[in-house]
Formats: structure tokens, C-alpha cells, sequence
């Protein structure tokens, strides 16, 4: 048994994270669905306008649509006088004609006479008998109208390529009765968790037994990065067994995570069965990272595999730090979302060991309104370390530590 | 028609959602879900731990379990000699027992062999031949264990009251056997669109017709704020229809909003049906914002009854001022997502009127790499203004305008 496989050509987390990126083949998979339901999703294409936006020339606000040339030298002591001839309502699709001396009732959105030019505002006019107004200012021809297509025109851009769509997008894209849109697909993404010694997270476990409950924090954290958990499965530490299953996951996923079992037996398995996956095969073994230092990283068909360390904490550290990345890069997403960063105070000093990345998880709390963060140490594969935790401190590649009453950088676990 | 009744007590942002917030009954409805689709919800109750974790010492290590006294003054040059009597695979539920001289391969993770009382790493060892190894290294006792409850223990706090969840929760929950989890039911709100005019939004209007997409739009924005939009109705600008179907849907529903018509008499209907409702009825008429300024506020029966603008910009605007943050208190979320504040020079001169909140639409770009936010003017019934908009710039109460290159902050739609 090799068993010192790991440590062999350890690579720092940016090398790593450049190496699989620049890999990565762009995700050009694409589905139609209802603009209601497109909250979220990421264009494919450009979408243009398949109508004028408004149909009709709408009054911009209530009061009588009238013949401008009318209203002309309107005022107070002058005023204009205009025969209400009608009342167009609200979705009144047959609206009635004006002459000059005549005005019709309007609503804001709604129609205008025809022949009319302009909307006086039921402010500007006063009612002098049941069917005639005094007008106290003049209007402009096109005052207070929203033109055929003035909002949008048919052809018009409405969204560009690759934009996530907003709640303003979806109702701009149904007001012009665009009601399907093409969409990227989600990242496939599923889970192979292997370990003689796991069970179903829901059963309950005998001495020496333990439930997987990496699969289920590691679904959490696909779908927190964008990226669709289809298919998750439990395999015991057998080469057949995993190499049939995953190469059978490999079809019908974009990502496949292997969460190993916590020996390093478990791992090596892992890493032969991802070289017997296909070319290349794992590209990656062992990370300058605590906790995470036993990743693989593979490559079969284009598609990433990752090997993350079965260590809770291990497992959602190494997860954040590469596979997220790739999964929002897959989803075509411009602007994922970033953890919140809070500045606090070190409640004491973290030991580190210069060429290799450390993340300790750390507790906030505030005393005297100071933010201070205190480490939470304890070996990595303590489930609730992670549970505990408000955030992790990250300290840099080539430092040896971080002291107590530095200020630090908190990246937080507010999802 | 008393047209002017939206123009009294007009109150400012902050007085209404002071107002509102004040009134507001802390939602304690809650659901019990299995703790797989548990993520992003809140926790009603502390929780605590079902199990002692692990139920097993585990080693934390792959070596040998071993009776530590047996390696005492062990070192590279005097080794103490050990026998391996047995492996005890992972998964293991009935190891073997060792004796004095005696020791058993055990892998990280895995049980211990009865009566030893720690693990030498495979590392601090040396096979000597088949059945023997050297030990180069003493080991204390406890070394390298991990004891029962050492992660957690029975009736230990794992979760506070109140919390959001996150993936390493669901890992934790799952780990000590809590399968299901009593959470905050999601705020449910429901969505009354009103106007003669409004047609479904997937329906092909007619002259004098337009497509309710404001529904759409809202219902999305519930979503993003934490909120469930459990249902939606278009209704004619009829008053007992309106009140015949908003009085239904009020009994199921935790908050309800009304999308008004945009004209004056439609939103006046709202006004009264909300009144008829029940007491207070309408508690603000009208907010010194713009756009959103005929904005409505009710309370009846303890519930929050908005009457959203009918123009999208007002609506979309009026939503994330005043009925975001009552669906995020509603949800017991203590830490909701706030938009991304980017500072930038703005590119012209806007003007506003002191005595009321603007808020005004721009699109950022680069330019020798300083961000500028280009006002989009136009009128507020427009909806591709917002669909065109990167994010929005607040002009506060008391200013009467900002001018071109003041530097300041967009909060951005990357929702």
C-alpha cells in the first residue's frame, strides 16, 4: 500500500483553482422555460422586443385627452371651454373620436379619444356644467401621452446574453410577450460518498458505524453555488463497485464529487479509480491547504472530479475554495455572490506553517462594540467545529501565523 | 370623486416603515421538515443533541491501536517491538481485544481494538516482518483518539433558536440523528392585481389592454425576500368583487398586496376596500417618495395590507422599502441579504425636490477605470426602465438634488 501518494507534488489552492479553470470547457447546454419561472437563470442568448411597447398611445395621467390647438392661450382668467363628449374607461378597447371644441374623460394607462393629441390634467380644469370644462392651461400637442412603442420597440434588446434574470426582467420580458425563455442549464452535479464504515445519515448507526452526512451538506453547498445535486450515491470501499457506479454518474453529470472515506486507503481507492475513469485522469493530488491538504482533483471527458477529504470541515473548505468556483463558472454566471467579509479583533494567537494555506474557524462576538473572533481549534474531523462556527479566518500561503489583537479578515457562513 | 385623498398626511420612508414595524405580530407559525430541505430555513426552538458523537472512540489516525505503556521510552534507535494480531477494518462493529505486546491496524475513523488505549501512527512505525512491527515513537494514552461525545454530546446545544440554516447544519443535525426540524413556516403572501384594463400577462392584449406583469414581478421579489407567494388574483376595479375576494384571501395569507391600477380612481378603490376589510383599515395614505408616492398602507387583523403603485418602477421601488422588511421580519431571518452598495461618479445633474425620498434609476460602466451610474430619466410607468437599470441612487429627504461627478452610492439589482 502506497500510502504516501498525497504528499507527492502538493499544489497551492491558486494553482490548483488556474489549472482546473483553465480546463474547464464552457457549459453551452441550454433549456426553454416559463419567464415566471426564470427567476435566477442566466440568459443564453440575446433576447430582442417581439412587440411595440405600448400597442396604443396611452394618457400618462387622468384627466380629458383633448385637441392641443384648443387649450392654446388657455389660462385662469381665460380659460378654454371643451364639451366632454365621452369617458373612455380603463381597457376600453374602442374609444371614441373628438372634433375641436370637444374632450373626452381619460384615465392614466388608459386610452385616448381619437383624433385627440394631448391629455389636459384634471387638475388643470374645472367643471363648469355636467358636460363642460373650463381648461386653465394650455397643452402641448404629445403632452402627457406615452407613444406606440415609446416604452420598448419590437427588435429592441431587451436582456443580453449570459445576464441572470431579475424580478424587473421577468416583467419586462412578459410585457412584450416574450413567455418562454432559453436558459443555461444548471451544472449537473453528483455525489459519490464511499466508506465501509458509512451509513444512510438517516439510519441509525451500530459502534464502528457512522452516518454519511458529507452527501448532504455537500448537496447544500451545490445548490447555495448555483449548480443542480441530481444524483447522490452511498458505495463501499471496493474498486469495482466505485469505478462501475462512477463511470455510469460520469454520462449523465457535468461534475462528480467523490466524498472519500476518511483513511488513507479510502483516498488512494479514489484516486485510482479517477485514473481508471479515463485521460488524464486526476491532475491534482494533495493541496498546500489546512484543513484539505488530501484533495484530487481529476479530469475524465472534460468533466472535473473532485476527491474531497471525508473531514466535515475539510470537506466544506476544500468545497468552497474549488468547487464552487467551477460550478459558478458552469452556470455562466457573472456575478455569483460573495461571502460577507467582517473585520475582527483575534481573541489569540493561530499558529501556521509558512507555504501552505490555513482556514480556522472562528466564533464573532462583540464586547465594548469591538467585533473579535475567537479560533475555534480542534481536529477537522469534528463535525460540529463547522456547526459552531460563525466564519473562518484564512492565513496567507507564506505567513507562519496570525497574532492576538490583529485585525482580521472574517469570511462569514451567512448563506 | 374625491381625487385629492392620497396627497393628505403624506408620510415620510422611515415614519411608515416605523410605523408598520411597530405594529407588526411576530410570526410564530411554524412546520417541521426533514432536515435534508432544511437549508435556508429558520429554527423556532434551541435544538439539542439526540446522541453522544461519535457513539464509538474513534481512531483519528491510520496506525496501529496500541496499549500506550507498551511504547513508552520507544525511540528510532531503541524501538519497542509490537505483534499485530489483528486489522479491524472500517466499518468494523465488533473489534477484537489486544494485550500487553499485542497491536491491531486500525484506519482513521475506524474503531480501536478493545483494552488499547491509543493509535501510533502508521508513520511512527516500521514493519519488521508479517506479524511484527517496530515502534519508533511512545505514544501517551488518549493520543490520537477521538472519545465518545468528544464532538458532541447528548443534550448538548446545537443550533440556537431563530438560526438560519446552513450546509454544515444540516451535516451536524443529521449527525446526532435529528431527522426533522421545527422551522419558521415562510410568510405567506398573496398578490391582488386590479384594474379594467389588466389582462393575464400571457395573454395577447388588445388595444386599451395591458398585461398584469406586475404580479409576476411581485411575486418574484417575495421569493428573493425570504417569503412564500402562495397566491394571486386579477380583479376588475369592481369594489365588491375586490372586497368579496381580498377578504378571502386575507384569511390564509400573512400579508396582502394590492397592485392598484395606476389611475387615481383605482387607486381610491383600494383605499376603501382595505377600510371595509376591517379596523384600522388604510393607517398611511400616501409616502414622500418618488417614484411610489400613492402608496397605501393597511392593517387589518393584526396582518399588513399593502397597496403597491400599478406603474413597475413605483412597485418594485415601494416593495423593497416597505414590504421586504416586514416579510424578513415575518420569517424571523435576523441576517437578510442586503443589496451591494458600489460607489460611483455620476455622470450628470439630478434634481429632486427637498421634502422627499428619489430614488433614481442608473446603468454603470467603466471608463479608465472609475465606475460612473448614468441617471435613466423617464417617466416611472415605463418598464423597461428598471429592466435597463444596473441599480438605483437615493436622494435623501433633505437634499434638493445631486450633481454631476459627486461620487455616489448605487445599490445594485445582482440579487
Amino acid at each position: 500500500m502506497c500510502i504516501m501518494t498525497e504528499f507527492f507534488n502538493v499544489t497551492s489552492v491558486q494553482e490548483a483553482l488556474n489549472l482546473i479553470l483553465q480546463k474547464l470547457i464552457p457549459n453551452n447546454q441550454t433549456e426553454l422555460v416559463k419567464t415566471i419561472d426564470s427567476l435566477g437563470r442566466i440568459t443564453q442568448n440575446k433576447t430582442y422586443s417581439l412587440e411595440d411597447l405600448p400597442i396604443f398611445t396611452r394618457s400618462s395621467m387622468d384627466g380629458y385627452s383633448v385637441i392641443a390647438k384648443d387649450t392654446y392661450g388657455a389660462s385662469e382668467s381665460i380659460p378654454a371651454y371643451l364639451d366632454i363628449v365621452s369617458e373612455i374607461p380603463m381597457g376600453n378597447t374602442q374609444p371614441t373620436s373628438i372634433t375641436s371644441g370637444q374632450a373626452s374623460q381619460v384615465y392614466t394607462g388608459g386610452m385616448i379619444a381619437k383624433k385627440s393629441d394631448a391629455v389636459i390634467l384634471l387638475e388643470h380644469t374645472q367643471i363648469v356644467s355636467k358636460n363642460t370644462i373650463e381648461v386653465l392651461r394650455p397643452v402641448a400637442p404629445n403632452e402627457n401621452l406615452i407613444h406606440i412603442g415609446e416604452d420598448v420597440q419590437k427588435d429592441d434588446l431587451i436582456l443580453n446574453s449570459k445576464h441572470q434574470i431579475r424580478p424587473q426582467d421577468i416583467g419586462g420580458l412578459l410585457s412584450v410577450g416574450i413567455n418562454k425563455i432559453e436558459v443555461k442549464k444548471l451544472p449537473r452535479v453528483s455525489v459519490i460518498s464511499t466508506g465501509d464504515e458509512l451509513i444512510p445519515a438517516t439510519n441509525r448507526p451500530k459502534q464502528g458505524q457512522t452516518r454519511d452526512i458529507n452527501t448532504h451538506t455537500i448537496n447544500s453547498l451545490i445548490k447555495l453555488a448555483g449548480g443542480n445535486p441530481i444524483q447522490h450515491e452511498l458505495i463501499k470501499d471496493d474498486f469495482d463497485s466505485q469505478l462501475n457506479i462512477s463511470s455510469k454518474m460520469l454520462e449523465s453529470t457535468d461534475i462528480l464529487i467523490f466524498s472519500a472515506g476518511s483513511s488513507v486507503s479510502s483516498r488512494d481507492l479514489t484516486a485510482k479509480v479517477i485514473n481508471k475513469l479515463g485521460k488524464p485522469g486526476v491532475i491534482i493530488h494533495g493541496i498546500a491547504l489546512k484543513p484539505g491538504k488530501p484533495t484530487i482533483v481529476g479530469l475524465v471527458n472534460d468533466k472535473p472530479i473532485f476527491g474531497l477529504p471525508g473531514n466535515p470541515v475539510s470537506a466544506i473548505t476544500v468545497f468552497n475554495l474549488l468547487v464552487k468556483p467551477v460550478i459558478e463558472v458552469l452556470s455562466g454566471n457573472k456575478k455569483p455572490k460573495k461571502p460577507k467579509i467582517l473585520k475582527a479583533k483575534l481573541t489569540q494567537n493561530i499558529p501556521s506553517v509558512s507555504g501552505r494555506e490555513d482556514y480556522v474557524q472562528v466564533k464573532l462576538f462583540y464586547k465594548n462594540s469591538n467585533l473579535y473572533a475567537k479560533p475555534i481549534f480542534g481536529k477537522s474531523n469534528l463535525v460540529h467545529t463547522m456547526v459552531n462556527a460563525d466564519g473562518n479566518v484564512r492565513i496567507e500561503l507564506d505567513q507562519d501565523g496570525l497574532y492576538s489583537d490583529n485585525i482580521v479578515n472574517v469570511e462569514t457562513y451567512d448563506y
